[in-house]
């Protein structure tokens, strides 16, 4: 196994101890078990809290958007596994500065149950919660509600987080972060697998010359395993399937993500943005603050995803405003 | 090959063209063939130019630092191969705002040779140029004079245009940037190749369990290839190589950079950090600004490098510095 680590089972603790040596300006630790880290910008009175949580291995996804603008707290759980409800109590508790808290996490089974409970915890502290799951991609069911979050979180956290910097009221944010999800899309594929640390092989293969379209963050099979196509020709397919599902016309405005999933090289994403780029230009379609890079991740896999948040001005004022986290930095416009 | 592309012949072009794109408000194409990209900030008249060049597949290294605060042009070559000097010139002279251009690259044969011919070749327009090389791979050769330039070099790009943005002379801003890379030490380790688009196959190989200590980022041999070894070992090793060649003391400040080379994933480059921190942390030695990600790469070669700058309260001033490029933002402090 190809990785950098002492301990498997310590790998978690000492990700998060690195990360929190690294950026002690942006963010800290809550708990004395370190699974909780928090923002450690002043906080706000009267701003409504963002908390996510999820399973390690996909940074910068979840805790990389801690700090200013974004995430107030997020919940670490083990390598593709949720952390536990207690956790998620003690964040929501932590970030509730008078105006209620937004539960904002990918539509996964172990997240969504710890978190319903999480709230019901905390409704006995009388804090105010609302829960919003992201359910971005396209390839992971036919019925949206079914569907796993995985890249356009980063977008929902975005909105979230600004929409909260303005002193919108819970509700309000809520409602902003939903009208953003409803308009977010993605679609990933995998060209070769990762490794868990605690397991030390790949848990599948992907054999030379082809590659798994829709394939999920955690590995999750996707819609079909296909022979590699070109850069050019896979932009086509992935914005088809997006557009399929979320039409966009001449005129419209889009923030577009291509993520790479871990292994795959900045070049190789460029060279896919581009052909993105030009097909949407071919429509007649905008792009507003393109991002490229690494955003959510599956430690060393293959692979990209591609994400379109369609905007009206609300949304893109949001995407624009200022945001300070150790991965994600934005100036104001 | 697991590449995401469309013909290896245009590896080089496309990405070049996506990074355009994206970047328009940062960064734009000088020249019609499409090699040589200025910064799209206004022009400051009186500003000394800083420029650098060289080969692709090293993303974001070198065209990523270009914009505000940075480089002013970098002309890139194709993949691991320097660009014609014509160029340079080219280059250089679209970069004299009236104070003259530092030519700032790593130490490799042919940018060498064709930088010295462009800078000739300018000189003929009273333009006026220094050229400093970046040598801070202490693993390529016992004599720092023949040592190559790896992700040390971003640190140099930093300290240059800043100094250039605070309106020092040429002879100030090389001198300044000499200084930070008398103080800048790199050695980086390869655990698993990294495939030339036009070749196809990969130019070596790493046996699993082995890992290749001082490799350069063109694959060029290291000093041994050793056994994996975990990461607290693994940083020890590392940082005691950069520490016999520049000894730190208690009190010191450093900037400490740990670069992913393509593949590894950011969960083990800050367990690697993690390691760094608390080994300076005990020799009293304080972090100052830690860079941790991917700045200086093999395309998709897995491992990473370590970089110490020592600083002194003007590197320090300089480091914290204003800066807006497509891969680099530092707000000003």
């Amino acid at each position: 196994m190809k990785k950098i680590m002492n301990k498997p089972k310590d790998f978690v603790q000492e990700t998060l101890e690195g990360i929190q040596f690294a950026y002690s300006d942006k963010l800290k630790f809550l708990d004395k078990d370190r699974r909780i880290l928090v923002s450690a910008f002043p906080e706000k009175k009267g701003k409504v809290g963002i908390v996510t949580a999820g399973g390690s291995g996909h940074l910068p996804v979840f805790l990389g958007y801690v700090g200013k603008g974004m995430l107030d707290a997020c919940v670490v759980g083990n390598v593709f596994a949720s952390p536990s409800a207690s956790k998620m109590a003690e964040a929501i508790r932590a970030c509730d500065f008078g105006a209620g808290v937004l539960c904002l996490y990918g539509n996964y089974g172990g997240d969504h149950l710890n978190f319903s409970m999480a709230m019901e915890d905390v409704a006995f502290d009388e804090i105010d919660t609302i829960a919003i799951q992201v359910k971005d991609d396209v390839a992971s069911s036919a019925d949206p509600e079914k569907r796993r979050g995985v890249a356009g979180m980063v977008f929902a956290f975005k909105i979230a987080g600004a929409a909260a910097e303005r002193m919108y009221s819970l509700t309000e944010v809520a409602a902003v972060t939903q009208k953003a999800l409803d308009s977010i899309r993605s679609i990933g594929f995998a060209l070769s697998p990762c490794i868990l640390p605690e397991v030390g092989t790949p848990g599948f293969t992907i054999p030379e010359g082809k590659m798994e379209l829709g394939m999920g963050i955690h590995g999750e099979p996707g819609i079909s395993v296909i022979d590699q196509m070109d850069a050019d020709t896979l932009a086509g397919t992935l914005l088809q399937k997006l557009l399929e599902d979320m039409p966009l016309q001449a005129g419209d405005t889009a923030a577009v993500m291509v993520n790479g999933l871990g292994a795959t090289s900045l070049e190789e994403l460029f060279i896919l943005y581009r052909a993105v780029h030009r097909r949407l230009e071919d429509l007649g379609v905008s792009v507003y603050m393109p991002h490229i890079g690494e955003f959510a991740t599956s430690m060393e896999m293959a692979g990209a995803s591609l994400t379109l948040m369609k905007l009206d001005e609300e949304l893109k004022g949001l995407m624009a405003a200022e945001a300070v986290t150790p991965f994600y930095t934005a100036a104001n416009k």
